[in-house]
């Protein structure tokens, strides 16, 4: 590092619409990893960032420099292509694990770095942990062996990836500063670039449950991460998917490995089966399967068998059975008709609220906790009929639950209903 | 303080162009006071604010809020009425120190509350200091005595008055959030405000030299800090001036009290002059005295009585010698002509190179360390003629001056010069 700057200088190019050079942000993110850039000053960074936006180099730099922060991984010596998948975020989002092994049964390495959920969104680890004796946190050469032999893992992301990235997505969440697309889109990227892989499918989500709602927002956090990955070197394509309502029936974690099973046992929600196989299809194609017949792999058992693998080679059982909650509270239609909606969001909020999620990094989550839904947007309900099942352990949690979901559901006539639009609205490459 | 509010969502309502409510900045502002709300949030809100601006309810808000997170004084045991003066800053802006004996000399009581510089624009109080045996530090009940008795007093705020105001000053300087002007009008109200004054002017800069470069943006400030006074029940008026150019010929610190003293006794620079004298019967109109005779009370020795009973009150020798630089260095004209351009900003930096400033707020001040101006833009000069002198107590620090004012001043022909327009642009009452 031979340039040095002033801090406060480059908080006012960014604040008076200019753009950062390279050494700027090579020095600005090193400083701020070493501690000598204060979180003050780049909490007003990032909201300059935020409001006023950064070029498409400033946002390829930043990207550089975070991975430059620590260590990067490589899957060279695997012998195998890779290809990793990651979401931003939604409500009853479980694609990664029918996902992971139904790619990994094409001969595909698929590492899954995954995170814990924080908030209304749910996290890959914590959904795992529902399935006895599973473990998320495995070394580098345990990781390694494991894409070798089985071809799939879900594990935590080491700490040595990006610390950078760690640092500020700490400080963007307590400074309102979260909702920056080169922030979101340089924070992904980095830790997936730093990973290694040699390609990445990004699902990104829009609408009320996501963390972008509107699709333009969504297209333009696809675009600018898909570009950051291709001049890295990582081939990436994006899909852009509808997360306004729960995806699949079940939102918590030891219930949302059981859909996933089902999946995996050639049944499951339509919802989760179709975005599932477009995900697979997308992976397989840049891998360089594109005729893979990945319909096939999930009937036939294939995809469950690479599963049971993986479970077994992180110490879980996978016939073992998975935690029931105490308490359960079933809402029921209060008229015939046609569910018309149901909003994404409050669900989640709901299952945060049951135990499913947690407030803070550190607390821990209920694994039994989460919903169960049995209808979704255009079937026809009788009144009386159960529309869904929030579980718990702790029966109080019950009214703060269904105060989130009040009016998040609604029952009409068939007239009234409208088709929603496609599931995977676009892709972009 | 009943209520009770999430930091990030008052942080994302100002980042998405929202208005926060009274009790929000209520909140905001005492939850930053006790530690509760970080810096780094309060970096990130300060940003938003700069970027996005607040409405005059909000300033108003900010402006008691802060007023409210500390002491308030009271000078209605006084007798008399009070009256306050607040320059915002400028190069060789010393009118604070022949100002206030002169309206003090009509009977009116004169609190300067004043600071100390930082950066290029230097501090009453340090340039006050310059003078043997005077101090800064009074108790209240000093300063409260020397103004029943004395009529004018120039001391230090106390730490009491406004704190949450200096802690967010703090945090301004180091995060690129100085230049935002409902931060810049409630941090200079609240401490006038809290204060106690009756009347207060506002010696609004323009300029180069100044803080605000463009007279619209000062006049915005001046508008929005009059209504704040005036809102407060404080009866405010505002002047704008000129900051393209230093003001007199001493920037300094011991050299501007000397030049001072010549005002005081009925000369001095035209420009300084007439600075005081519009400044002094604004706040003696303010005072009920719109007739005064402030001219005569220059030339008669009424304020020069005054100016010697206020520095010998805090413990100053009028009569002593001021302290002069070890080296000194002339810098001379090249050729015949008029000077047509001296810039207040490279010389306030030159002279805050040469000692007469301070860098961090810890850092002591060399009193005799300056420049004085030998000509003034549209003074005939001639080739070797001295334009200006610098003083250092370090020859060293000579280099460095010279640099900043390099292409600072320039000789031209007659014809070229274009007289400056007047000093004092406009009044905001």
């Amino acid at each position: 590092m031979s340039e040095s700057f002033d801090v406060v200088d480059l908080i006012r190019t960014k604040r008076d619409h200019g753009n950062l050079s390279t050494a700027e942000i090579d020095w600005l993110v090193d400083a701020y990893t070493r501690g000598y850039v204060g979180n003050e000053q780049m909490a007003a960074m990032a909201m300059a960032i935020l409001l006023n936006g950064m070029e498409r180099q400033e946002i390829r730099d930043l990207t550089l420099a975070m991975i430059a922060s620590g260590e990067r991984m490589s899957f060279d010596g695997l012998g195998k292509v890779t290809v990793d998948k990651h979401s931003t975020g939604g409500v009853g989002d479980k694609i990664t694990l029918p996902l992971m092994p139904l790619v990994a049964s094409f001969g595909v390495a698929v590492p899954q770095l995954s995170g814990r959920g924080l908030g209304h969104t749910g996290g890959t680890l914590d959904k795992l942990e529902s399935i006895p004796g599973w473990r998320a946190d495995l070394t580098n050469d345990e990781m390694f062996a494991q894409l070798r032999d089985v071809g799939g893992v879900i594990c935590a992301a080491g700490s040595g990836l990006a610390p950078a990235d760690k640092k500020l997505y700490a400080l963007r969440d307590i400074t309102g500063t979260v909702e920056a697309i080169p922030l979101i889109a340089s924070s992904i990227m980095s830790k997936k670039i730093a990973e290694g892989t040699d390609s990445l499918v990004l699902d990104v989500k829009f609408g009320s449950g996501a963390f972008m709602v509107d699709i333009e927002k969504s297209r333009e956090l696809a675009r600018t991460m898909v570009d950051l990955g291709n001049d890295a070197g990582v081939s990436t394509t994006a899909l852009l998917t509808d997360m306004n309502v729960p995806l699949g029936l079940a939102i918590g974690n030891a219930n949302e490995v059981r859909e996933s099973v089902e999946v995996l046992a050639g049944g499951g929600p339509a919802d989760v089966v179709e975005l599932t196989i477009a995900l697979a299809k997308e992976m397989l194609r840049l891998a360089g399967q594109p005729d893979a017949d990945v319909e096939k792999a999930l009937t036939d058992g294939r995809a469950m068998d690479t599963w049971r693998r993986v479970i077994e080679a992180q110490g879980g059982d996978p016939d073992a059975a998975l935690p029931v909650a105490r308490e359960t509270h079933v809402v029921t239609a209060d008229r015939d008709g046609v569910l018309l909606t149901q909003e994404a969001l409050p669900f989640g909020i709901a299952a945060w609220r049951l135990g499913a999620g947690r407030a803070r990094a550190q607390d821990p989550v209920q694994h039994a906790a989460g919903i169960d839904l049995h209808a979704k947007p255009g079937d026809a309900v009788k009144a009386g009929q159960p529309l869904f099942t929030l579980s718990a352990d702790e029966p109080q949690r019950f009214e703060r639950a269904l105060e989130a979901v009040e009016g998040a559901w609604s029952i009409g006539d068939a007239a009234d209903w409208t088709p929603r639009g496609p599931l995977v609205a676009e892709r972009i490459e």
